[in-house]
Parts: C-alpha cells; sequence; structure tokens
C-alpha cells in the first residue's frame, strides 16, 4: 500500500499549499480521496496516471475537499477517457456536478457513476476480491464519512519442494495458496500448514478528515496499520477545534494512541500555522509514531 | 487601465498553465473577468488585493472560465469579507453558486448579488461615474458574452493661472473641469477653452473569448484601444477551430485590422502548441501590433 499526498491543508488554497486529496495504492487500484481544488494539477506534477484513477472517495462537500472534482471530471472528458468512474460522496454531489455539466452543455463521454452516501453507520462501500472499503462516520459541521481501506488475506506462500516430496499434484497448488488440505497422489489427506507459509500481512488504512475529537470511531480503526487524522489546530486553539468542530494534534494523537494503531499521520492544518512540525512535536508527547503530511510525500504503509 | 493576466490557455489547468482569468484595473476599479479553476491562487501569486474586487463578470459556463468562481466565493467568505460582490454572467450560475453553498452549509457573509445575463443583444450591464461595461454578444457552443469597458470622458484639465487672470471665483473651478462655460467677477461669459485643455483619451477595452470568427461584433469594439481575442488554433487547424467554434491567430487578427483597434491580445491558446510565439508571428502576417497574453503579464492600455 502506497499513500501520495497531493494536498494536506484546510481551508483555502494558496501559492504552495494545496487542500486535501490523497492517492492511495492498494492492489493495482489507484483510488482517490477527496479532491480540493487544484487536485487535478497536483495529478499531473506528481505523475499519477489519470487513466488507472477509477474510484473517487469524497469525505463532505465543504469546498476544501470537493471543489476539484467537477474539473477534474470534465478534464477526463477532454483526454477521451472511456472507462467507467465511480464517485462514492455525500448525496447531493450528483446534482451539482450534473447541474454544471447541463449549464456546460459538456457531457461525459464516459460512464460516469455516482454511489451517494447517506447513512450515518459504518458501511461497505467497496468490494472486490482482494480490497473492502467501509465508511467512518465523522463528526463535523455537515455529514463527513472517513472512509477505511482493507486489504483482503493475501494468499498463502506455497513451498513447491515441500509439495512435491509430499507427491501433491500441482492442479492442487492452487487450493493450497487459498488455504485448503488437499489429497496427494496416494490419497492421503495433507495439512495445508505443512507445504505452505502464510501470506504478507494484509494492511489497512483509514481516512478520518474532518472531525472534532470522537471516540466512537475507536472500534472501526484499531490497530489498523496507518490512520491519517485531520490536525487543522495546535492544542493552544483547541476553543477553535472545539467550535468549528475539527481536531487537535494532541487530540489526533490521543485517538491514535487509543486505537492503537501503526502510523499517525497528520494534516489538514490551518493557515495560521507557518511552521507544521509544531504538530508533529505536540502529537508525540502523546503518541510515538507520528508523520506529516506533506503535498508529495509519499508514504509506504 | 491595466490589464494583468492571470491565466490564458484553454481546456484544463497544467502544470504551469492556467485557464482564463484577467484583472483589468480601471479608474479605480479591480474588476475581474472570468474565472478558471485556481485564479484564487493567481490572485495571490500576483498580489491583487481581494477586498478590491468588487464585480466579476463571467464570459460563459465552461469550465475553463468558471470553476474557479465558487471556491473564490468561500475564500472571500473564509475572509471574513464584508463588502458586496457582484457576479455578472450567464443564466445559470446562480443555481450552481447556491447549491454548493447549500450543501456546504457555507453561506456568504456578505452581499453576494447576481446580475444573470440571458440577452442576445449587447447590453449595458453595468454604469457609474467613470465607466461603463457594454456585454458583446459572441458565437460560441453555448451562450457566450465579451465584455467592453469603457472609460467616461476624463475632467478637462484647468490652467488655473489662466482661470485665476480671467477673475474666475474658485467656486466655479469644478464646473469647469466639467466643461461648462462660466461667468467671471465681473459677470462676463468665459468660454470653457480660455481657461481649459482636454483630458486624457478616455480608454477602451474589449474582452472576447470565446468565439468563432464573427464580424458582427465589428461595430462594438470599432477602434477600442485594445483587444483580447481568443486564439485557440493556429489556421493550420482551423477545421478544429470551425468544429469548436474558437477563432485562429488569423481570424482574431482580421477581426483587429476590420475594427482598427489599437492593440490586439491574443490568448486561450490550445495546449497541442509547444511554443506561444507562434500565434503572434501568424496574427503579425495579418495585424501590426500583437501581444500575447502569458500568466503574470501586465498591460499597460
Amino acid at each position: 500500500m502506497k499513500l501520495t499526498i497531493l494536498g494536506c491543508h484546510s481551508a483555502t488554497p494558496m501559492i504552495d499549499t494545496y487542500p486535501t486529496a490523497q492517492i492511495l495504492e492498494i492492489r493495482n487500484h489507484i483510488f482517490l480521496i477527496d479532491c480540493g481544488e487544484g487536485t487535478q494539477v497536483q495529478l499531473r506534477k506528481y505523475k499519477i496516471k489519470f487513466s488507472r484513477i477509477k474510484h473517487i472517495f469524497i469525505s463532505h462537500l465543504h469546498g476544501d475537499h470537493v471543489f476539484g472534482l467537477v474539473g477534474l471530471i470534465s478534464t477526463f472528458r477532454l483526454l477521451s477517457r472511456e472507462t467507467e468512474l465511480h464517485i462514492h460522496a455525500p448525496k447531493g454531489l450528483k446534482e451539482v456536478v450534473t447541474l454544471q455539466m447541463k449549464l456546460a452543455d459538456s457531457w461525459t463521454n464516459y460512464p460516469l457513476i455516482f454511489h451517494e452516501l447517506d447513512s450515518k453507520s459504518s458501511k461497505l462501500i467497496y468490494e472486490d476480491e482482494k480490497v473492502e472499503v467501509h465508511t467512518i462516520p465523522l463528526d463535523h459541521r455537515i455529514y463527513t464519512n472517513g472512509f477505511l481501506f482493507k486489504e483482503k488475506p493475501h494468499e498463502r506462500k506455497l513451498d513447491i519442494k515441500k509439495a512435491v516430496k509430499a507427491k501433491i499434484d500441482k492442479a492442487y497448488f492452487r487450493k493450497l495458496k487459498q488455504g485448503s488440505d488437499v489429497k496427494n497422489e496416494d490419497g492421503i489427506l495433507i495439512k495445508n500448514e505443512e507445504v505452505t507459509l502464510p501470506g504478507p500481512p494484509s494492511k489497512r488504512y483509514a481516512f478520518c478528515s474532518d472531525t472534532a475529537f470522537n471516540k466512537s470511531i475507536l472500534p472501526l480503526i484499531k490497530q489498523v496499520d496507518a490512520l491519517y487524522h485531520e490536525s487543522t489546530f495546535l492544542e493552544s486553539h483547541s476553543n477553535l477545534a472545539a467550535k468549528t468542530k475539527h481536531s487537535t494534534a494532541t487530540e489526533a494523537a490521543t485517538i491514535a494512541k487509543l486505537a492503537d494503531v501503526g502510523t499517525l499521520i497528520l494534516g489538514h492544518y490551518s493557515s495560521r500555522y507557518d511552521d507544521i512540525n509544531a504538530f508533529k512535536e505536540e502529537a508525540e508527547t502523546v503518541f510515538e509514531s507520528v508523520e506529516l503530511a506533506e503535498a508529495g510525500k509519499v508514504i509506504e504503509i
């Protein structure tokens, strides 16, 4: 799993800061998460292949998370895209995008499929044989979801020498990788563990922006490998965090600690802070493994 | 009059090219003309004071001319703007912006006033004591207007020495500047021209993007000081220009020549051309005074 930060500041794009957008590469998927103004330019800058993006996940309909979407949809059209594009987003976005396309008399030449979200409990919103995506209901000023990206278990690793020695026919190798016991050429049952090793561990990434400090998400994000949790403010502005339903770096770190996650990634910084290292320093007083989201940073999960 | 180009490429923002947006400074106004994605960042880059923009003119509702507007409106809100903002734009834009604000539950804390355009003939859409703005109906795939910005006549320049010598009371100086004849202390009528000189000439700027070659605009733009006319293509792609209702550099120059304008400013270049100097070279075969729009360029009119 590989996470590329395209933008990680709150509120409004500036000359050197970009609103929320991330690319998650997971089992051959390229998922775009949130899409603030200017995201399409950031995608070009970091050489993400536009055509490989088939799913876009939008947390909520504040501008700094979505105002770049209609431009990206239009650019896909100009690039003569033909493959489907799925947008997973709060209810209402389809109406906005459709109205803008209607006024421009510019319809997409590819299937554009909206999956509108309105549930207040966690839902499985995408699944294939390798990946699952679940919503993480967050506590913000408007309806907002985080997203939990889960790899399904990898196949077990076959020890071919042992399998041959145990007289198992090649035809059964696939079943072995999938974890089954099989009979050998003599009709004897061979236990799976005798000829296989566990595959690589399955990873999980949780994206949580924007939200007030909210313990109710803990069961959903328990022990994820990486947690992106917004930290719009430092603790010195906890009054503003409470008022605007955002979190401080301390609160983000507290959630990371309580959920026992692998790494905490901070972001959604308010532009009032000149030096984002202060977020890391504050969070590290609570939780030890902290990374800062920064435009262009690639984080291996 | 001073024109600052914020963006001048067509279709889609790239790493170093920006969609259409211009700032026209005219008699203490700062007018924003078109507002493609990323315009607010360009405004910051070129140090345009956000609070001084009170009127925005949108030519049409294709994304590369308008997708930056809702973000700019939101940013004005975040900056605690209080002064009125007037948007002059084709019918439909108010509905889109209002819907986006409703979904974000983010209403402006300043008066946001839409002046929706739908007339197919030229209209006076803004007027104060110093400036007039008229629409220029264009021929594009969707309803599109250019804009003609006209300074009203400047005051005449008073020759104070002559006025004193002619025994004119100070109380009449304002009237003299406005062009009236006045009576002096002895009751004798003094002709205005005897004590004043003409003020500086009034300038006119015509903005025409996007449009097919369209001679019907000639009476409106006759002898303007500067004409911005789109040139999406070179003549070698005149088939594409015709098909998409855009113009070539030759066509833009032909309009400039027929209208006998001062300077022609080209822009809205297709990204297929690596070197925009080719537009200037082609246009100069038809019309001699040609400037290229380039992001950051300031043109004194």
